[in-house]
């Protein structure tokens, strides 16, 4: 028991954190290199992470199930075995990445389970830890493939056609090498029924820097951002000689994307404050490399938009939004801005009672908790999409995530942790 | 005679355009390749092209004279040997340039004096066609080294200090295999006295569109812009999850490296409305490739600023102009906004009785010739800080210059070469 637990309210069990402290440095010490760690989806580093939960699950006596897309559940046997809580997240990491993205929600439910074993309590109902493969994109460049497998989401020839970025060897063989079950993914059943899960709880650390700037531990998320993205926008206007050019005579690439990026600023501002939620973000801009210089006039510009918002309403129209602005600015400068391929992924939204219900356990830990809407993607949304009641808890972290510096505090692990462990054992837990 | 000239009042002599056309092509033949010409700075092309020249000059019966940089003079003697009137540019080109900057200065000079002697006209006084050398900087990274050097102005050091760019050997290597005269380049003797001259008029395609936006054919320059650059601005914020990272928590080196171009688009707009001459250019604009992505707040960017201005007071006064704005900016986005080194060149006045003088000229071609600033650098530059009465003719070309599809028309050139011829025939040309 952590100095930080003895000052708070004694519960039936507490969370095992030295247990998470144990596995996050042993998580570090072999997956990690000389930058960061790297645990590649249906690669090593995932697998050794893989053992390490189920070693400890095994030695707690929870009964192991992997699906067909290794994808492991491991059970404590509640109560009743109705409306189970499923309680996890990934293990896999982008290339030298940080050690808690993923690992923090996965060690949590252990951390929980771990406290209920011991203290020798049987829990309202089953408790599903729940391990995740191939959350990130990183490496296959698609999105969520454990958890859409599990729902018999994953279309049969993504398995063929996706393709490790950096070895190029499909899916199929990456996945097949870890030991899943091509069959049977290829067949494209659900391991999973929906109506029969009471809950899908995934802590994981925030990506951003809201919590350190609120000052609080942990924040239950209200819904996952959608997304709304130009990747490939491509601004062409005229070179010309700089010093020769005079101002009516330019069609400035440069200068008609720099207004792009303030007007969609700007375009971002006025939506927040007619109430919507969103972010809109030009992260890369470039001038042609092979073209450009110092004197001369830029005659193309590359950018990308990425809009994010948790409305399905504002995902369908900013496009609209976006092409207006476009058109506008490239006439006005005579210039064009083709904005290219929309992509984009659907947002999310969480459980509206069992948000309420975290929040409440919260207060009875003495937290202020504050709601936000989660800007990244994760398997929580593919549970969300289909049906089943889902909650996200954020835990403070520093430095964002997907880099060596994410910094999580091992005392905000904790608070999600002990918020878990009263639902767990709170017996009006599921309203279903 | 052209069908244009014949539709023109007759001078005593007629420019020979024929002869500027066959060379014309002559040195694409000789010194272009598959995109465009190229003629080095004391390399092979440019060496081509001095022979070409000389050997006209040579067959018109002018005395030939070659400084130790390798500039060519070639003189057609005239009623007086004093204020000679001094016609010319250069003959090196960046690499896969196009066949007019530079050459068509020259190429006029040669027509108007190879219809002189044709004639059989002595002129009021010595005009000299002036072949500069290695005028271009895309060689060695210095200006005008054969204009400087017959000034005595080129610094010894620079010899063997400047390297050129492709093969990194010196300058002074270069020159030598050339047949220049190191030895009297190292002592600095200036071979040209400025109070000698009567007059340097440089002819030389506009660089920019505003002849071929006006529909005028020539114009006559008022000065030479210098300039003042920020060749490596670095605006440095925070990386940050695109989806997870609220507005206000934002510090987004794209968002303020994009206001910092508006606004010196709008600075340059404000102090044109005060009567200013100047151009500001953000030309290069860069998000880091190896840490960009569309989902990530931008960290970093990379921004050229190029200010050119004939008024030295401008290009004395507009670095804290732009540093300012740049501090201004910075502060309110939580960034930091580095201008880095600045680096700049002197601008250059015309003689405004000469400036005059060939206005009047023009209008006597029915022309009504518009004024302007030149906002490229030119040997002229040089001959006018020093002391040197100076003119330059711009003469309409399409597709600006430093690129395969310059585009002159030679009815535009025999414009030009119309104005110099009475120029050259003129008695009182010389007010000195």
């Amino acid at each position: 028991m952590t100095a930080l637990q003895s000052e708070l309210p004694s519960l039936p069990a507490e969370p095992d954190i030295a247990l998470a402290e144990r596995l996050f440095d042993e998580l570090s010490a072999r997956t990690g290199g000389t930058e960061g760690i790297t645990r590649a989806s249906y690669g090593l580093g995932e697998a050794i992470a893989h053992d390490i939960v189920a070693r400890e699950a095994g030695g707690l006596g929870l009964t192991l199930r992997r699906d067909p897309a290794l994808n492991l559940y491991a059970t404590l046997r509640g109560r009743t075995r109705e409306h189970a809580i499923m309680i996890g997240s990934h293990l896999d990491s982008v290339p030298n990445g940080g050690n808690y993205d993923g690992a923090a929600g996965v060690l949590a439910g252990l951390a929980v389970i771990a406290g209920i074993v011991r203290a020798g309590i049987v829990p309202p109902r089953d408790i599903v830890l729940t391990v995740i493969r191939a959350e990130e994109s990183a490496w296959f460049n698609a999105s969520y493939i454990g958890s859409r497998a599990a729902f018999g989401a994953l279309a049969a020839a993504e398995l063929d056609q996706v393709r490790r970025s950096d070895d190029d060897r499909s899916l199929a063989v990456h996945m097949r090498e870890a030991g899943a079950d091509l069959d049977a993914l290829r067949a494209g059943a659900s391991v999973l029924t929906p109506a029969e899960i009471g809950a899908f709880i995934e802590p994981h650390i925030e990506q951003g820097p809201v919590l350190l700037a609120q000052g609080a531990p942990v924040a239950i998320v209200t819904g996952i951002r959608g997304s709304a993205r130009f990747r490939h926008v491509v601004c062409r206007g005229e070179y010309a000689h700089s010093g020769a050019t005079p101002r009516a005579l330019r069609r400035d690439a440069a200068l008609a994307a720099a207004e792009l990026t303030l007007r969609l600023d700007e375009l971002w501002r006025d939506l927040e404050a007619e109430g919507e939620d969103l972010t809109i973000t030009v992260g890369q801009f470039a001038t042609d490399p092979a073209e450009h210089a110092f004197s001369k006039v830029a005659g193309r510009v590359d950018l990308s938009i990425d809009l994010r918002s948790r409305s399905p309403a504002l995902l369908a129209r900013a496009p609209d939004l976006m092409r207006d602005l476009a058109a506008q600015i490239a006439r006005r400068r005579g210039v064009s801005i083709e904005l290219g391929p929309l992509s984009g992924t659907e947002p999310a939204l969480m459980d509206d009672r069992l948000a309420m219900r975290l929040t409440g356990l919260a207060e009875a830990e003495g937290l202020a908790i504050p709601r936000m809407a989660c800007g990244a993607g994760h398997d929580a949304a593919i549970f969300a999409n289909h049906g089943v009641p889902t909650a996200m808890i954020f835990i403070r972290n520093a430095h964002g995530s997907h880099n060596p510096l994410e910094s999580m505090e091992i005392r905000d692990f904790a608070v999600a942790a002990r918020i878990l462990m009263r639902f767990c054992l709170e017996p009006g837990n599921i309203s279903a």
